[in-house]
C-alpha cells in the first residue's frame, strides 16, 4: 500500500488534476490551500447556474455541507447527479450530520445518489446510518472512531460507497478491505477544517485513479501524516495549520516510508 | 478578577461549550480557529432553515453582521429571538454600524431584542447609539475608544446589555462595573478579524457563566493579552495572526498573572 | 518608476484609503489581510441592499468573480455602474473566465462598463478577449503570460482599460506604456488567492492616484516582490502565505530599490 500511495502522490503532482469543490465557507481557503500544497488544482464554484459545466471540466467533485444554504443544497444535488451521469467520482463530507432536519433531508437525498466515498467523524458516520439515534455535538465528534466501525460497515454495504471514519485512528472501509491509519495528533482537533482537508485530498486522488478505496486511503493517510509531522514542529494550533501546508508540499517517498503507519486487512 | 478569568478559562477548556456563530464570511475561519485554540467548540450555521435547531443545541450564540445579506439578516433575527425565548445568552458584533440603511435597520431590530453583550470599536458603538450622527469609515474605527465611553454607557442604560468598546484601551461597561484592559498592540489593527475574534471568545465565556460582565471581560482581555504576547514574537501581521492562535492555546495561570493588565471600577 | 512606487506606497500608508471589495469567498480573509498589511483599509460588503452606499463611502472598488452567485453578480453590476456614475475607479479580477456561460455573461456586462483596470492570468485574459476560443483549466492559468500579450493589447484598445497579465513575468499594458515585472516565484502558484491579492492591492493604489497604469504597476509589482522575498524564507506554501503579509508590511524604500525588477517601455 505504501508503494501505491507514493505512486498516487507522484501522479497527482504530475497531472495536477482539477478538483471541483462545493464546500463550506469556513474551510474554502484552507481546503484550496491543502489541494494546492499537495499538487492538485482546486476550483471552487457553487452557483446552481454553473456547477454542471464545472463538473464537466473537472476530474472529480468534493461536496462538503458544513455551512449549508438552500442554494448550495440545490447545487450539490445538481452536481452529484450530473457527476453520476457522466461517470465522475465524488466524495461527500457530511459535516454536522444530525444537527437539523434540513441537513438530514439533504443527506438522505445525497446518499440516494451513492457517493463514491464518504468521509466523516464517528458521530457523523453514526448519524448518517441512522438519523434518529445519535446526538451530534456540533461538528466535532463526541464518539470514538472505533465505535463507528459497525455503522460504517453497514453504510458501506447499503450504498457500496467507501467509508472513512476520522479519529484517533482513521478507518477506511470498502467491501473487501479495511485500512487503519495510526498517524495524526490530538492537537489537530484544535484547528478548524482538517477533516474537510482530508476529504478534499480524497477528491484529488479520486481524480487520478479508478480505485476509490486506494484514493480514500491515500487522502486520509497523507493528511494525518502531514498533520503529525507538522505538529512536531508547532507550538500551537496556529503554527500547526501553517506547517501542515508545508508538510503536504514536502511529502516525498522518504518521509512516507519512514513515518506512515498504515495497516491493511482483508474483510 | 484575575482569579475569576483563570477559573473561567479552565471551565471553557473542561466543558468545551458549543458556541453557535452566525458570522461574517471574512472571519469565519479565523473565529472558528480562535474558539478552538481557546478550548471551545464552534459551530458555524447560518441558513434560516436550521438556525433554530442549532440555537437549541448550543450553549451560546454569536452574531456578527460584517458581510450581511438578506438571508443572514433573517437568520440573525430568528436566532436571537429564539435564544431569548429559551434563555440562551448572545453577543452582537455590529461590524460597520452606520455604513448603510440596510445595516442600521437590522441593528435597530437586533437592539430591540436586547443582546446580552455588544462588542464593537468606538465608531460602531457611537453609531449604534445614534445612527445619524456619526460617520463610520468602513469597519475600522476612526475614533478613540475613550471617546465612545459616554455613548457606551447610555447604550448600556437603554438596553441593559454589557457593552464592550475595543481600542487602544478596551472598556467593558455594565450597570455596576467598568473594566479597562490595557493589553494589546497597535499591530493588531493590521490583521483582519481580531475584534471579531474577541466577540467570539465572549461567546465562549457566556456559554459557561451567568454573569455577562465577567464573560465579556474574560473574552476581551484574553484576546488582547494573546495578541500582545503574539506581537512580541512576530515580524508582521501575518505571523501575528498565526502566533495569536498559539498564544490563545498556551494561555495559562502563570501567563495571565504575569501579563494581564486589567483595571476594575465600581460605577 | 521606482521612485513613483515608493511614493505611492507612502501615500497609501499615510491616507489608509477605504477599498471596497466584492470578492470571492475563498480569498476574502486573505485579501483583507493583504490590504491591511500594505496599509490600506478594506471593507468587504456585497449585499445588493447596501453596495451603492459603500461605493459612495470608499475611494475605490475591487470586483472579483471567483465564487460567483446570482446575488453577487447583481451586486457587482450595481456597484460598477454606480462607481462609473460618481467617478470612482474600479478593478476587475475575471477569475475563471471561460468556465461557464453564466460567468461569461456577467463578464460581458462588466466589460461594457469599462473597468479602470483588469488583472488576470494568461488564460483569463485570452478568454476575456474571445469567450469562445480558449479553454480555461479552472482558475489556474494553462498558458504563459507572454502568450496573452497580444490579447491583452487588443482588449486594452477595445476598452481603454489598463490590462495586467500575471505569470512568470507580469505584464501591465496601457495605451502608451508596457511594464514588465520580473519578480515573484513559482511557489506562489501553490498558495490560493495571490493573484486576487495583487488585484486588491491595485485597488488600494487606484484609491490614491488618478493614473491607472501607475496604480496597476505598483499593485502588481509589490505583490510579486513581497512574494519573492517571502519565498526566500519559507519552507513551503503555508509559511509563504504568512510571510507574504509580513513582507508587505515590511516593504520600504530600501527593499524596493534593492529587489524590484521592473522594466518600462513606451508603446
Amino acid at each position: 500500500m505504501e508503494d501505491l500511495i507514493i505512486d498516487l502522490l507522484a501522479q497527482v503532482r504530475r497531472q495536477k488534476p482539477l478538483v471541483h469543490n462545493i464546500t463550506n465557507l469556513v474551510v474554502m481557503n484552507s481546503t484550496a490551500n491543502a489541494l494546492l500544497a499537495l499538487g492538485a488544482s482546486p476550483v471552487m464554484v457553487h452557483s446552481p447556474s454553473e456547477v454542471r459545466e464545472v463538473v464537466d471540466l473537472a476530474q472529480s467533485l468534493v461536496l462538503n455541507i458544513g455551512t449549508l444554504s438552500e442554494l448550495t443544497a440545490e447545487s450539490m444535488l445538481v452536481a452529484a447527479e450530473h457527476a453520476n451521469n457522466i461517470g465522475r467520482p465524488w466524495v461527500l463530507d457530511p459535516v454536522g450530520a444530525g444537527i437539523s432536519a434540513f441537513r438530514n433531508d439533504l443527506l438522505a437525498n445525497l446518499l440516494e445518489l451513492k457517493p463514491t466515498v464518504i468521509r466523516g467523524n464517528a458521530s457523523e458516520i453514526m448519524s448518517l446510518y441512522n438519523f434518529n439515534q445519535v446526538n451530534t455535538k456540533g461538528v466535532d465528534s463526541t464518539a470514538d472512531s472505533k465505535d463507528a466501525i459497525g455503522f460504517g460497515k453497514a453504510l458501506q454495504e447499503q450504498l457500496g460507497s467507501t467509508i472513512c471514519i476520522s479519529g484517533k485512528v482513521d478507518y477506511i472501509l470498502s467491501e473487501q478491505h479495511t485500512a487503519e491509519v495510526h498517524n495524526g495528533h490530538p492537537l489537530m482537533t484544535q484547528v478548524t477544517g482538517l477533516g474537510c482537508s482530508a476529504t478534499a485530498l480524497i477528491g484529488a486522488f479520486l481524480a487520478i485513479t479508478d480505485h476509490p478505496f486506494e484514493a480514500a486511503t491515500a487522502g486520509v493517510s497523507l493528511l494525518s501524516l502531514a498533520g503529525e509531522l507538522a505538529t512536531a514542529r508547532s507550538s500551537g494550533p496556529g503554527s500547526l495549520q501553517v506547517n501542515l501546508y508545508d508538510e503536504l508540499y514536502l511529502l516525498n517517498e522518504e518521509r512516507i516510508r519512514m513515518h506512515l503507519n498504515l495497516k491493511l486487512y482483508g474483510n
